[in-house]
């Protein structure tokens, strides 16, 4: 199907084509309550059919779109509970979709070639979250009870959990949620000598004087990929500082988990089997509608014992339970959305090919805006850009010029440059023409310019330098640093 | 437009009505991708423009689609920042999402008859989350710190939160992922005497042993209208209760708040006015789609306090914290989904009018089915029929009968009549016709009959009994209670 390939490859979201598929998965649905008093409302399928039906990975090449759907009637409908029909007065779980998910989870889990530790063949498993907070909350409060039940509950106010400062802050919120005390959340320091990745030497030094002070490290969040400035922590040296206290490592890899599927990229979560758990969110970066977080664990009973409300039953099922998954006992919540066929829609739909294609194309757009602000001398990158992430900003010394030739100053200092790019992007954002962020690090404001939305083509990528030229032009001619205006 | 009136009455998911408004829906966002370029990236309208666009409340009758979705393109699309847009190389907070969220619950909670100290018109406030267990979470999370704050954070182990043995395993599961001691949840017996219902007496008894051993009392949820039963927790007397120690009551609406928009049903939740926070799913029996929890609460500093990471901004803007409503640090997450949108369909498609009218049919097939079971003398309505949720039991005598005429026993025990309901129910739901769950309460095992599906009819409920009475009849033509096989 070369035509399939090349029109998702182009552009997955072109309205015509959307409209087409969108109209047929309307009749498909609106064909299903039609017949849903037709279908038996309880499922009447063996445990563990749906394996045996689907491919055993992600396929290379896209399917159409008349393909899964054939799927779906033939091998998901007869497998759900019809939560729909009117014949329905219960309410239960949809196993189904409990299937299916481990199967998506495993079939992800290969393309990202993570150990077989954390593959349900390797009895660890994954799990479909909304988003990285609750993946990183059920890991702490996993790792909490472990230690605690080790240590007593009256030391839970001595645990302490670990990040750099250029990790999300939805670790800090999740270690709060959790019970940590607030003043044992260390965020610590990065700084450019190492591409703001946290440093294990920092990390050894600051758990050493915590252990000195009569507490206890609990929880280690790496993050392959930061949300400022997509900074790699490097896992290898990490887990293993860890491992000496017996810490929890966590790996968020939301944003650039994604590109992990590509094997140029696969070498930054290198030392990645040493660690507890790794979460990405699909719906950042692969495609996938929000929200959708991917989480694996290489010991799924840690995740149940603290999150099950029934360990009794627990308890007797314990030599089977890596048989029967038991999805609430895995996250925050007791409801569940069928987040599995949305992913499995688009692994289905592009194939493991154009995933790769779709990320790569993106990295070499980010590139490309690289190599347009390298070449305007007033500019600067700030750091290396890793992925699709360019991270920039106006250098000092093209304001200082500025104000030289008003013959005032000849230096301009960093607190006037980062007023002066907080300006531009400012207006940048007001012009609506483009949308970008910022970032401050180690106090220098940069702007973020982040190549990911699922339309974007090189001549948005070059349009929105020019954008960037254009404000740039009419800040600088009018420039003049606020001290100077006192 | 009366015909609309009728045809969301009758059947508001009737497959040619879905078919022609998914269509349209369809065709809306293909135009929207087409056009998104047209836009700008970054929302310009001014805070606050769009409650002046909306009416004040849910509108009683319904209006149609087209009405809607010409009110999203001129007021809701103008107020996003386009994240589809490939001219968005960021990521950022979509804020018309929030000003919809605070219009959506507000509406809701004047239908509710909430007292205006939950409704931001009142300096409270609701939240659209994902499920009860989220809601919980987050109160429980609030209550905790507010009461560490004052008592020190060593003493969270002597905290306990309280809830009746029919409260939802939700409330248990959300105190042990706040790191409340898992001995220190205290789920209170209730009876056949209360109709299950928590007494406020036996809550009483429990704190006074709790506060005697030097714990101290921190949550009670009361529920209304509990998972097993329906039943319902008095609230004017249990906050009564609450309030001499100082504790946090969130009320649990999961199930029924919905009902409580009608006026015969909202005496129920009188004395609500004591409550801290309430909680209801829109997503169980409010027609929208999962997952959609609402939570209002008198005091959003508190869930601030707790699930912000940013307290220094916080400081900073205490004063004007009302009138920005930053909803990522009223729930666990911080990414959201736009929920309110649904949400908002589902209010305006049906209107107050048609909502009621649902719930009511509803009620009134669930009675139905009551009496067809009452005038079997086999059977037996096990706890008076609340809502929409019917509970029942083959009878004891009806097997002890059964057994007396093979000549061997006149008695038969309440641990054969739960063997023989449990295969009832089992031999129902495997022939596929119906799906019904079951509850055990005081040991009693009790087939429960929730009427709630969108597509339910009259006919379903009759035919439903007809099939309960075909496998009884089965079922008791063979019974032998196992005792007397052995």
């Amino acid at each position: 199907m070369p035509n399939h390939t090349s029109s998702y490859n182009n552009n997955p979201l072109d309205p015509e084509e959307f409209r087409r598929q969108g109209h047929m998965i309307i009749d498909f649905l609106a064909d299903y309550y039609h017949d849903v008093e037709k279908y038996p409302v309880q499922s009447q399928v063996e445990p563990g059919y749906l394996r045996k039906c689907l491919p055993k990975s992600t396929p290379h090449n896209p399917e159409p779109i008349e393909t899964i759907l054939q799927d779906v009637q033939e091998h998901i409908v007869p497998g759900l509970t019809h939560w729909q029909s009117p014949n329905f007065f219960a309410y239960f779980q949809c196993t189904t979709a409990t299937k299916l998910e481990t199967i998506v989870v495993d079939w992800l889990g290969q393309m990202l070639e993570l150990p077989k530790s954390f593959l349900f063949s390797g009895n660890g498993g994954g799990v479909l979250q909304g988003t990285a907070c609750e993946a990183v909350l059920c890991t702490i409060v996993a790792a909490r009870d472990q230690m605690l039940s080790q240590i007593g509950r009256e030391n839970l106010i001595k645990l302490v959990v670990y990040a750099s400062d250029q990790t999300h802050c939805a670790i800090q919120k999740a270690a709060q949620i959790a019970g940590i005390h607030p003043m044992n959340f260390r965020a610590i320091k990065t700084s450019k000598s190492t591409s703001y990745a946290l440093s294990p030497d920092s990390l050894r030094a600051q758990i050493c004087e915590d252990v000195d002070a009569g507490l206890v490290p609990l929880f280690l969040c790496a993050t392959v990929g930061t949300t400022p400035t997509a900074a790699i922590d490097p896992l290898e040296s990490l887990c293993a500082v860890a491992k000496d206290y017996g810490m929890w490592v966590h790996v968020d890899a939301a944003y650039a988990g994604s590109a992990y599927i590509c094997p140029e990229f696969r070498h930054f979560i290198d030392g990645v089997e040493g660690a507890n758990s790794f979460s990405l969110n699909a719906h950042k970066w692969f495609l996938t509608s929000l929200d959708c977080c991917c989480l694996w664990v290489k010991d799924p009973s840690a995740l149940i014992k603290s999150l099950s409300t029934n360990p009794e039953f627990l308890r007797n099922k314990a030599s089977d339970s890596k048989q029967v998954v038991d999805y609430k006992d895995w996250q925050i919540t007791l409801t569940r959305r069928f987040r599995s066929l949305k992913l499995w829609f688009v692994l289905r739909s592009y194939g493991v090919a154009n995933l790769r294609s779709f990320m790569r194309n993106h990295v070499k757009m980010a590139n490309h805006f690289e190599g347009l602000v390298a070449m305007d001398k007033r500019f600067e990158i700030v750091v290396p850009t890793n992925f699709a992430m360019v991270c920039f900003r106006i250098l000092p010394s093209a304001l200082s010029e500025r104000v030289y030739k008003n013959g005032k100053l000849d230096i301009v200092s960093e607190e006037h440059a980062n007023e002066a790019n907080r300006k531009l992007l400012e207006s940048i954002n007001i012009s609506g023409c483009v949308f970008m962020t910022h970032a401050v690090v180690e106090g220098v404001y940069v702007i973020r310019f982040a190549v990911g939305a699922t339309l974007v083509e090189e001549r948005h990528v070059i349009t929105a330098w020019k954008v960037v030229q254009e404000h740039a032009n009419v800040m600088l001619s009018t420039y003049k640093p606020r001290a100077l205006l006192v």
